[in-house]
């Protein structure tokens, strides 16, 4: 059961085609704005150099400053008439990002957002609550547009007050549901408080989770509490917002469309291509916008291409959830290694507890990565023997996945200390300056 | 110029024509709603009855309680997968009311915003900032959907924020503005606090104001802050919310959309058409609605017919703005009186203070209203003649407004007590008890 069958089963060989005719259309297109023209003409670059997807190599990377430095129409192609929406990021200093749609940007939008419910097995007789901010949050109005699109019965509900938000649940039969993973524990616990059980008390059967980095394991959490099935939402504000990839009913990966955004997985060091399966930074070019094509726009999410063809009959590639921000990435022993890599293999295993920390630092003159784990409340009983089995299997497990071997160490809980905010993750000291970065 | 031109200037006859036939589709439409199938079905009542406008007359009313009591789906004439979007009352007690919309209704009703917004002056050389809740509010998506159907660049904004509402207006050049009264005093002081004046500072050129009641004074106030034209906006949620009835530049009274609502203007006694010109209950019947339409429904806001064809050559009946709510009405010497009749006349004498208020009492065997008014600080210097003259010129005012005379008091500044929240504007000793009405 597809949305458009016809793009979502195309034959790679044909979805190529179509990127290349796609990619050349808005090469031209992005000339008429005064960013690419200018760019383009000063390299020489024209539609006709492309022949092939990867001749897209020969073009230069996008990214966010480049955005804020031609802040706000460098990048618009078109007189602002044509312009029906804008987005933009929040904030009251400093230039903001902000992404300008005509009507075919919105109606593209609108339908890749009802393919990608669609897709996660959502139907016109689904009842769809949006917990969710509208306004310039593209969460909101994304949604609400592709629902409406696909046509579910919406009910518009915002962000917030989780007591309004089960009344509604429950006065209207509500069946799919779009929220932040952070969210739902907060509401499960108010469904408690209510003494109420979402699996009998309500009819909910489909979640939709994004905007918010989380693990399987938060994943298998909700669909438990729940009694749902939670599928994976990505996308960012710059190509569109939500509608960029969405997993389908396998919950194998999520699907990227790839009629309407070319993709590349790049090395975020060398900005070379990585093999098929390996992570690195996702690099997008779109394809079906108007208003304000982007090119080769360095997003700086991390993820993988999930090299088998997925069971669902989509042949739109599919990526792995996203593994941090290349910003975050590390390398050690010429690995390159992200925090949440760590973190998904940590909360794998049932003895860890809640914090962990990563230092990176020269132990007799080799690079170590030093893997402090917080064990659970009375787990160690005093049991050399079972200490040294949970750090073999912690090891091994970090080697696995990383393919750099940590030194762990295991300590009491509450022995990391805990910073205002959020925590911080990793500490580079080979480097002499504490690099901080922020995980949730 | 008009949006639908062949709608907007239809002639009387036409018009009524036109709505003929449509009241018979929505009562066909009406009856294959529980509510509405056991109402009719019980007094006999076919669409075959109607031949004229008039015969609306015939028909029972729908009250805002029968919305409670057939809460959630007693109103609904559709399965519910045909339907595509709720909007409902908030609150987490008792039974909102609710209204559902099938993919007709969302676009019939995206064109009458449009309709109106066009009506206003908007073109879609306009930047729209909509400074509004979005989520279950209809002033969000409402206007939403409307500002990119004309074409405009709208911009999403929601509620609150100041000094990002302001940062986005120059940003992005902002033309219009959608708004609720009360918040844009705030937003100008803002503007002030900040350094920057709206009328130099910014390209704003037209405000729609609605969602709260305000007066002519009001308006002419945000004109002259900011540099703009303010057009008056009428919806109720029940109606779909925003684009029921909406000034076009004249600024003579708002358009009400005839061929999409057939209204009525009754005596809330009564409940017998008043004449054209004269304050009643507002009735309204959807004449374009699907998924639930609405029949003789009871909205409790108090206008007027404005007799006269307007300027502008829109042929659909003008309302004027809304005088209060028909429970607030009271009857003295025979003459239907809405406490907002009284402020209206009070805010445009330069003399009178902040604060009135109205009792309703026997005085020698006689029903009197008196109207207690204060003026402003220092006005009374001890001159007899001057108070009595100010006396005369507000009791005669006052007369002409609402054709009972009333018994004028001045009072010193602070002499009415201030009771907390909202001001008690009305005391019938009459009936015994009081009867607190509350005005903003
Ligand atoms: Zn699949
Ligand atoms: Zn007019």
């Amino acid at each position: 059961m597809f949305w458009e069958k016809e793009f979502e089963t195309l034959r790679r060989k044909d979805l190529e085609k179509l990127q290349v005719d796609r990619l050349k259309k808005t090469i031209n297109q992005a000339m008429e704005s005064p960013f690419y023209k200018e760019l383009y003409a000063a390299k020489g670059i024209t539609a006709e150099r492309i022949s092939d997807v990867k001749d897209i190599r020969e073009l230069p990377f996008t990214t966010k400053q480049d955005l804020r430095n031609h802040f706000p129409y460098g990048f618009l192609t078109q007189p602002k008439k044509e312009i029906i929406r804008l987005h933009s990021s929040s904030g009251t200093t400093g230039n903001p990002t902000v992404i300008f749609h005509n009507r075919h940007d919105i109606a593209s939008w609108a339908n890749l957002m009802a393919r990608s419910l669609f897709c996660a097995g959502i139907r016109d007789t689904d009842v769809f609550q949006n917990i969710c901010g509208y306004g310039l949050f593209t969460g909101g109005l994304g949604f609400q547009y592709g629902i409406e699109r696909l046509g579910c019965l919406s009910i518009p509900a915002g962000a917030g007050n989780s007591l309004r938000q089960i009344k509604l649940m429950r006065d209207y039969g509500t069946t799919a549901i779009h929220a932040i993973p952070s969210y739902l524990g907060r509401l499960y616990e108010v469904f408690q408080a209510e003494g109420l059980d979402p699996r009998k008390d309500t009819d909910l059967r489909i979640f939709v989770i994004g905007a918010e980095p989380h693990t399987e394991e938060q994943r298998r959490r909700i669909e438990e509490m729940f009694g749902v099935k939670a599928y994976n939402s990505f996308g960012l504000s710059e190509m569109n917002g939500p509608g960029v990839a969405f997993e389908c009913t396998e919950q194998a990966g999520l699907h990227i469309w790839e009629d309407a955004y070319l993709i590349e997985i790049l090395d975020p060091e060398t900005l070379e291509p990585v093999p098929d399966g390996e992570f690195g930074e996702l690099v997008m070019t779109t394809l079906d916008r108007q208003a304000m094509p982007l090119i080769r726009y360095r997003t700086r999410d991390l993820t993988r291409i999930i090299p088998e063809p997925c069971a669902c009959g989509r042949t739109h590639a599919r990526i792995d959830r996203i593994a941090g921000r290349s910003d975050d990435m590390f390398i050690i022993k010429g690995c390159n290694v992200f925090p949440m890599q760590v973190e998904g293999v940590l909360l794998r295993i049932p003895e860890v507890g809640s914090d962990y920390r990563i230092t990176l630092e020269e132990i007799n003159g080799a690079d170590e990565m030093i893997v402090e784990v917080e064990v659970k409340k009375d787990w160690f009983n005093g049991d050399i023997a079972r200490l040294e089995k949970l750090t073999r299997v912690i090891t091994s497990q970090i080697r696995d996945e990383v393919l750099a071997k940590p030194i762990v160490r295991l300590v009491e809980p509450g022995a990391i200390p805990k910073g205002k905010g959020k925590a911080v993750r990793v500490i580079d000291k080979r480097k002499q300056i504490a690099t901080q970065i922020q995980t949730t």
